[in-house]
């Protein structure tokens, strides 16, 4: 081992923290011009004219773009294309945030002008404001039911596990939105050369090559599009930023000038994805020794006005509905329904969070009401070698959800924690103390629902120096890719993490290797990366073994050094002797996983190719006269296989519980009539550094998956998706009533009290 | 054949000529600084002190900098560091191009006024400024002698081929110096992310990375160059783009700011290399017959004031320096001399041309003496397989010398054209014309003197849409490049050519794959890009086969469809395909050399992996009255192994000869003192578009090279060789006068008159 469990620097951390990174609003071209968006600001109507003649007088005022100007496909949609790129006069506006026209002008506040003097003029309609509304289907939003997309899982007979049960809970959950709060607004510069050159915010810059060449009608050689550095993702730069480019491109297509277009904060908000809200329906069998006997549920996700990757998030929200157990008799219904409100799409988790909230509850109530601990009746239902999950996945190897289960358990001292806090609760009249356990698994990358897009690659190149560039096709956003890849190289080549370089991506230079979502990155682009850097090594050693006359074997990477018998060399110095001697220090990797075997109709098989598992206890305080909480220590422990970067696991823990805990006590998009009312961090409110806990107990277990680079399964969203149920049953125990729904109210805790 | 033989339109023509394509002077970045450069002025003295107070008041003055400011090593060269960066106080001042002081400042007119307002003071020196003058030692440039470096050739019994001899010819012959004058001067632009980024017009990028490295002390994976389209290189832009990037690069270190440094023609003329001058001495034996029975020589080449790359040079000047035949005696000594004078370097050809001349010269003198036709005296001398060259290689494949010949003399009728000529020389008295041929031959790549760098790297992109991106580690700089790797993609997957992106190199992605020169990228890079595009090919045929289940050898791809049984579809769809399946789309390949034999005491042994061979026979009329030579006809014949692109290489050929007559009819740099007085093409004459023939009569052998992507070899810099020798000897035919200096003087023809 050269770099496992060492404490590494992050590798950007220094550009990032002295400002040379470049972020898109970074960006400076000359004669660059500046975008501006105009929206329907309407939730549901027919578009009857655009009026654009007398924002066209404003001197500076270069081009503005209606749908008559779109040289391509003016639609997009990952799954269905049914969300118009720039809505066309006598077609429908579905919600606020659809884009009518584009602006280019000499400066932002030309362009602001000019938006304001663009009459648009909408044949307004009833809208569909709620899910409840929505499945009425008295008023349609598209053409067909706004019932738009339906997943099941069928399996087993939950007939007789209703019969047997010796105890049933039927409860109801409603989630709402959640905002991704990325401190980077979307954001892209367009240049030119010989191909169009788009510096874009973005997770997923493959994505948004194919939607700005079918919205351009373009090759795709003639796009490159460059990620900038990525100030925070989580899901809202996955499919968004193809829109928000696809507007900048098309007036740089138009006007053969570069094209900034930087959102605000108010316009990202109005218009950008969102978690979706969700209302289901639960109806759990239990055996009273806590063995769950079935699970039947109906969730149902509110899309918003289009189906953008809600057919995609639905796959996951299936799988992850009866929780990290193993079900054998499953009724899991997901259905997206259409409102004319703004699109969700993907968030952190990826519709997970909204069912692992509803059945982690329902643990604690069945613990509860069968007198077993909550802990207890979670450590009964784990899956472990040889169960299978809620689809009949059967699992052969790397389950460490036990042992999960047990860290936090021994961790947190739990016995005496519950007598501690049973004592501070008997102290205390208006502030009391509860804990909440929740445990939980996921499904690692994209899974059967999108395996199509599952392969990666990396391009890793030794400099006659003996530093290393290396790029991949997957996106560093904040999350730490970069030094997870570094160290992964490191680990292979000895050479220093310091002397390696991670590129930003650019389309033209690598091959299309899926989006950055779904925790995928460190198995993917990983194994592409540990693929090429052992290719490497191969070439070194062969040069080595022939050029010195030592054996293979007998040759060593460790720390910097090429060791041969009893002789060193640095890697420097090795890089510089096989670059004079023509040895090929250039590789490609590309990984891909086996097929997946799952039927779609029933919703069984081999949901993803492994999963990663997690434990949360948390203890929160809640003052009853002002309806306070405080999340006051967590212990969290996660299985994700193999701990690459020891540092960045913790610091995407510590990341995932902050969202987590924001998404279950604070945000809350409030909306009228379909259109946003809380458009910015004053009346959005998310979590701050004063509402962090003082202690956060991180540990992980290693249960190695084959597949994986050194073992490793991913992290960046399980380390979410434990906090939400953690959190909203230590609330619940704490005020001692079985609270349903998220975020939770002031009102929930004040009603309590009196 | 998919492509070969086809008419295929250049494919980065169409860029090039409606003005998308950038060059280094088209890119600014915002807050960018404008250098200048401070010269010596003075051609040798030493260095008292460099006055930059009043320059520094100037209001917009950023930074001026001088050797102190230099974090890394101050000192260049590729073989031997004889040359100061910036000329520290106290050291010597070697030409007048030597930079003491670099300004930066807001605009290039600040920048200008203040390199005015510094005042240098420099002790002068006598200087040396003849070949004559060095070799005489009495002052010395260096702290050794100014004889810098010897190259030798010693074999077979020289002293028993002259007694043996039926015809000793001996003769001295002066060249003069040849400038680039490539139509982009030099230029750089440096930028900021969170490596250096240096735009640079440049043939060899990653000299430039690792040169402005060494300057500034930096790791190369903190620099990426990346090539600008460059608008002709010829050898100007081997090694000298790294000394002005350096420059631009050093500022910007020291601002953090983006620094622009394009260089005036004058500047460009003053300070930046060209070809050398030379003298030589040549004694040649000859049988009655006309067989070459030994050749002894001496080679002097005039290196100006730093040795950059002359002892490569100079490798090159030697193995030419019998030409292209079969000799088994030699004693070939070349020797490179230091001078108060612009240093000499690359240029097409490398050190051959001067050569050449002068044996083809007495080629010409002893088919006289021996009454042996000019053709026949060269067809019996011709090299071919199971001859020798003059380092005693042994040819066993790929020579196509005598065809060459053959082929010129059955195009030019040549029997009937001498008659022609004969009887127009008869009927006119001051027009002459004349026949001259030339036969030449050309050492393929590095060979044994650079084999270290003899490797090339390509990376080949499939994208999804079946539209292809590809990366290679040589340059484009006007040549024709791009076309020809994208012909060879095309050739090998069947994808349309207009379908095929080549991108500018940047060292941060690619390897080092050695320097563009040596008409060395169509082996190279032609090579590496074929080992790619062919396991590309295998991949997706590996795929398809068990896809739909068919043999792999019934797959074929031909003119953009992939054919199988009865079936075809567009390779576009299979690229879609393939993508959704997870084939890999993304290939590296890597090629280079076997290791040549070769024994640098004695200059004997594989002096080049393979040979191009050419001939040419050129018509000139010369009026006896005015002096003025005019290039009628030509007729030209190469052996490139395989042609690849048609159109490409007939541009080549003809590009080559209009160079070439250039260097022998009018190119001419004027000096007093070693300060150049010819710094603008109002006195220094090149070819314009009424100089070049009527006739352009282009022919090709395809003796295939086994080692050749298809069997190609090189054309690049044999393009521009034949034609000096051979217009050089029409004019001494014409004018009845063994000419031994170029470029010609109107002197030498009116002399004749008188």
């Amino acid at each position: 081992m050269n770099v496992f469990g060492n404490k590494v620097i992050r590798i950007d951390a220094k550009e990032k923290a002295n400002g040379v990174s470049k972020y898109a609003a970074d960006y400076y071209f000359p004669n660059m011009l500046y975008a501006e968006v105009v929206h329907a600001n309407i939730s549901h109507g027919i578009l009857e004219d655009i009026d654009t003649e007398e924002a066209e007088k404003i001197p500076g005022v270069i081009k503005i773009a209606t749908y008559k100007d779109v040289p391509g496909i003016n639609k997009f949609g990952h799954v269905v294309e049914d969300m118009p790129f720039l809505v066309p006069i006598g077609e429908k506006v579905r919600f606020e945030g659809d884009a009518i026209a584009l602006i280019a002008a000499e400066s932002p506040e030309i362009a602001k002008i000019a938006k304001k003097l663009i009459k648009i003029k909408v044949k307004e309609l009833p809208g569909v404001f709620s899910i409840e509304e929505a499945i009425e289907d008295k008023i349609l939003i598209h053409d067909k039911s706004n019932i738009g997309f339906k997943r099941k899982i069928k399996r087993g007979n939950l007939e007789k596990a209703f019969n047997d049960a010796d105890l049933t809970i039927s409860k109801q959950f409603e989630t709402g939105y959640q905002e991704h709060a990325y401190l980077e607004t979307q954001g892209i510069v367009t240049n030119f050369s010989t191909n169009l050159e788009l510096y874009v915010s973005a997770q997923c810059p493959f994505y948004v090559q194919k939607d700005v060449a079918k919205i351009l009608n373009l090759d795709l050689k003639d796009i490159n599009v460059i990620q900038t550095e990525t100030g925070g993702g989580f899901g809202g730069k996955e499919d968004v930023p193809s829109y928000i480019t696809a507007k900048a491109a098309l007036l740089s297509y138009l006007t053969k000038r570069p094209v900034k277009l930087i959102y605000s904060r108010e316009m990202d908000i109005l218009e950008t994805s969102k978690r979706h809200p969700s209302k289901s329906y639960y109806k759990v069998a239990f055996k009273k020794d806590g063995t769950i006997l079935g699970v039947k549920s109906k969730i149902y996700l509110d899309m918003g006005a289009y189906s953008t990757l809600s057919p995609i998030v639905m796959y996951r929200t299936m799988v992850h509905a009866c929780g990290a157990y193993s079900v054998d008799n499953v009724d899991v219904e997901v259905l997206g329904v259409y409102t004319n409100k703004v699109p969700c799409g993907a968030f952190r988790g990826f519709g997970s969070p909204q069912v692992l909230l509803a059945i982690e509850s329902i643990m604690d109530l069945a613990a509860k009401k069968l007198n077993i601990d909550p802990y207890e009746i979670r450590v009964k239902n784990a899956l472990e070698i040889g169960k299978k999950t809620s689809t009949g996945h059967l699992l052969k190897e790397s389950v460490g959800a036990k042992k999960t289960l047990k860290k936090v358990y021994i961790a947190s001292n739990y016995e005496k924690l519950k007598r501690e806090i049973q004592e501070f609760n008997e102290k205390n009249l208006y502030k009391k103390r509860g804990l909440g356990w929740a445990h939980i698994f996921y499904g690692v990358s994209l899974g059967a629902g999108g395996q199509f897009l599952d392969g990666a690659t990396a391009v890793v190149n030794i400099q006659s120096d003996g530093t290393i560039t290396v790029m991949i096709g997957n996106t560093e956003m904040g999350q730490g890719a970069k030094t997870t890849i570094a160290i992964i190289i490191s680990e292979i080549l000895g050479q220093d993490v310091s002397k390696i370089r991670v590129l930003q991506p650019q389309t033209l230079f690598i091959q299309d290797s899926g989006p950055t979502v779904a925790s995928r990155t460190t198995v993917f682009s990983g194994n592409a990366v540990k693929i090429a850097a052992e290719k490497l090594k191969e070439n070194i050693i062969s040069f080595l073994s022939s050029y010195l006359k030592v054996q293979k074997e007998e040759i060593l990477f460790k720390d910097g050094y090429v060791y041969f018998k009893n002789k060193k060399f640095s890697f420097d110095e090795i890089a510089k002797l096989c670059n004079d001697n023509n040895v090929k220090l250039s590789e490609t990797g590309w990984y891909k996983t086996p097929k997946l075997n799952f039927d779609h109709e029933n919703g069984i098989g081999e949901a993803y190719i492994t999963y990663s598992y997690a434990t949360q206890l948390s203890m929160v305080e809640v003052d009853l006269l002002t309806g306070k909480i405080e999340l006051k220590k967590v212990w969290v422990c996660h299985d994700i296989g193999k701990v690459i970067n020891l540092e960045g696991a913790i610091g995407q823990v510590h990341g995932g519980i902050i969202q987590g805990m924001g998404y279950v006590l604070f945000e809350e998009i409030k909306q009228k009539n379909g259109k946003i009312l809380t458009k910015n961090f004053n009346n959005y409110l998310i979590p701050t550094i004063k509402d962090i806990p003082n202690e956060f107990n991180v540990d992980f277990v290693e249960d190695e998956f084959s597949q994986g680079p050194f073992g490793a399964k991913g992290l960046g969203e399980p380390s979410l998706m434990s906090a939400p149920p953690s959190i909203f049953n230590a609330v619940s125990n704490a005020i001692k009533k079985a609270l349903n729904k998220i975020p939770i109210s002031i009102k929930d805790i004040i009603t309590e009290k009196e």
